[in-house]
């Protein structure tokens, strides 16, 4: 029998995909579906950056240079230079997608059986690139109960090993919104020095940070052979068709690595490097305004959480998702519940259980993701159908919902 | 110390791109470069093509579904069913170019250890798919005085082990551009069916044949499971820089294993979809003027190749490659100093050495692969150059260029 790999079989299925064949099932019932689920943000793309590539007017559709057109490098140290982030365009491979500057990152830091440590909850996709690179992925816990704060330099230690290489650090978070403090990436600096290691920092919601400002840890002094930025331009300017990212780092002989693993593949997209180009020249207030729109979208959906009785969502600092506590025994089966057997009004809502966003099995099983990804009047409705279905379930379920006591937020 | 993977170490870097630093020193000279190194072809992106995306009107760049648009896998349903390949749209997962197909179907159908059999000179960008995805090559060697047809079923017998999974065959071929006969396609048939290997069909460059028709292995009789098709639009539409390429199986465990390392980067480049999309309605007529095209350009680079003293140049059957023997002794070092120390009326040929196209040491020394992706006038220039430049190179080094008795042509 032709048998598929043990890697195939261990790729996990996507956590936040995972329901939607459940989701189509209910839009066929003719119920609308409010998709808090996935960060696909419903912001119109800027239209002056889709003009830059409507209005391109090559002759030949051809590969770019494998690290990214020369011009689009040169224009992205503008950009990191506004930021804060001072490098040149020799420090700069342009990816398809921050997921291919992550494998290529896991890839070019790590062998097969090396590992890398991982704050959960955490990017479900991270599993499935340390898989496809034969990395061992080590959890260590940040709780809802802190807010998702940097668990303390002893956790780090405590599961540090000969095998350990890395760090991934998402900062402002994907699932949990947090955003980590100075002193917090201070301690990290502290680790990936003292134990020699490489620190991943996802930085894709740079520009979301709605409690104070970003630091990148490019920024920080004395890390540079350390730090491996991954960016994207997805979530920055709602461009996640376009598949451009960015593996940033100021270690040479890593540049040298990823170069060979870029000319492997040829080239990223030239469509959307052009767009990714044009991005740099839009008017300085374009994030303020984007900025605005989620910050008030946060506050409404935070707010409305957590005056459900038995929900706790702490605030986040950064990016457009927050985790909540529901009082339920079971995310995975109430997610699937709301998209099968429930709807208020005609509507129901669709949210990712937080199981697949922690490593350790049990863990986040009475939390949800919820992606503010729409505007405030879908997530007021939203909002209805979840607080209904709450009270529902609860009814349904009887004393086995277990509801939890509200919490003091943090 | 912190030090990059072994992985990144044995990366090979890309032997098509390594001697570019001395083709942009020669530009900087002033010297005009013939570029016959890479595959990327000069014939313009079908305006029809590149309108679809220039006049697309979406307000947001969204992620589309992880295997591509379901509207363009409808399409190419319909592409497919043209060439007389029958399949459906859950058979096709749209991929970010072929180099993500080969990629995900090495990481699917293998884990690492694992070996595959590949008649070498191969593309060799299938080396470090290889490498990432921790697999071993085993090379067979095909050989230019046969015109590099199919090693015998006993050169493949006798690399089979019990960790062999599969076999790659690339059909046309790119480096050689042979093009396998119906006759070498059964052997392979036999070999899949009775050892139980997956069979990679790179079939990027089908409708690239200059004598006789191309039959795909997925329409053989009775492997169905076995054949994993490997796609890309990049040659076909002149669409290099688009990225969007397909793995098509009938293997339904095989397919779900994709799909999960389809879902881990989120989607393919939305705007080349679209683009890819437009394509399959391209006139019926498209292929036969550019095949026309490249055949004119064959014809021409082979007849002066193969009347170039002490040259051998088979002729190739499809896509845009050809090899030829030089007499010389190191064809690296010969077309670095084509690059570095020759021109002819300031003009040199940049060409690619065979040596990293094979994968056991040593083979290939004085052979190089030319692309004919120049147009008839830059081809005849082109080998004036190469003429007059053997003629120096032997003067040069006088009988240590060790000129070789020209051969019958194949």
């Amino acid at each position: 029998m032709l048998t598929i790999s043990h890697r195939g079989q261990q790729m996990p299925p996507s956590p936040i995909r995972k329901l939607v064949p459940y989701a189509e099932a209910a839009k066929k019932r003719g119920t609308k579906v409010f998709h808090l689920n996935i960060g696909q943000p419903d912001i119109a793309t800027p239209e002056m950056i889709l003009d830059a590539v409507r209005n391109s007017d090559f002759k030949v559709l051809e590969y770019s240079h494998s690290a990214g057109n020369e011009s689009y490098r040169k224009k992205l140290v503008q950009y990191y230079a506004k930021v804060g982030i001072n490098i040149n365009s020799n420090q700069i491979i342009v990816t398809t997608g921050g997921s291919e500057a992550i494998l290529f990152g896991f890839m070019a830091c790590m062998d097969a059986g090396d590992e890398v440590i991982i704050p959960e909850p955490f990017y479900a996709n991270y599993n499935g690139f340390a898989i496809e690179a034969g990395v061992v992925v080590t959890p260590i816990c940040s709780s809802i109960e802190t807010g998702f704060a940097l668990p303390p330099m002893e956790d780090f230690e405590k599961v540090i090993t000969p095998k350990t290489k890395a760090i991934v650090i998402c900062n402002p978070n994907n699932p949990t919104g947090y955003l980590y403090s100075r002193e917090e990436m201070e301690i990290l600096k502290k680790i990936i020095l003292k134990h020699n290691l490489f620190l991943f920092a996802d930085e894709a919601y740079r520009e979301f940070c709605y409690e104070g400002t970003h630091t990148s840890f490019m920024q920080l002094e004395g890390v540079n052979d350390h730090i491996v930025l991954i960016d994207t331009i997805s979530k920055r300017y709602s461009a996640c068709g376009g598949r451009i990212g960015a593996l940033v780092t100021k270690n040479s002989s890593l540049l040298g690595a990823v170069m060979k693993f870029a000319q492997a593949r040829l080239s990223p997209p030239s469509f959307a490097q052009i767009l990714g180009e044009a991005a740099v020249d839009l008017p300085d207030n374009y994030f303020d305004i984007t900025k605005a729109e989620y910050k008030k979208r946060r506050d409404t959906l935070v707010k409305r959480l957590n005056a459900i009785p038995g929900v706790f969502c702490p605030n986040p600092g950064g990016a457009f998702y927050a985790m909540a506590k529901l009082p339920i025994d079971d995310a995975d089966i109430f997610c699937q519940w709301l998209l099968e057997s429930f709807s208020y009004q005609g509507q129901t809502v669709m949210l990712a259980p937080a199981t697949g966003f922690y490593g350790t099995p049990g863990l986040g099983k009475k939390e949800v993701r919820l992606a503010y990804v729409l505007n405030t009047t879908a997530i007021n409705s939203a909002m209805d159908c979840l607080e209904k279905a709450l009270e529902t379930y609860r009814l349904k379920l009887g004393d086995g919902a277990n509801i939890t006591q509200k919490q003091n937020a943090y």
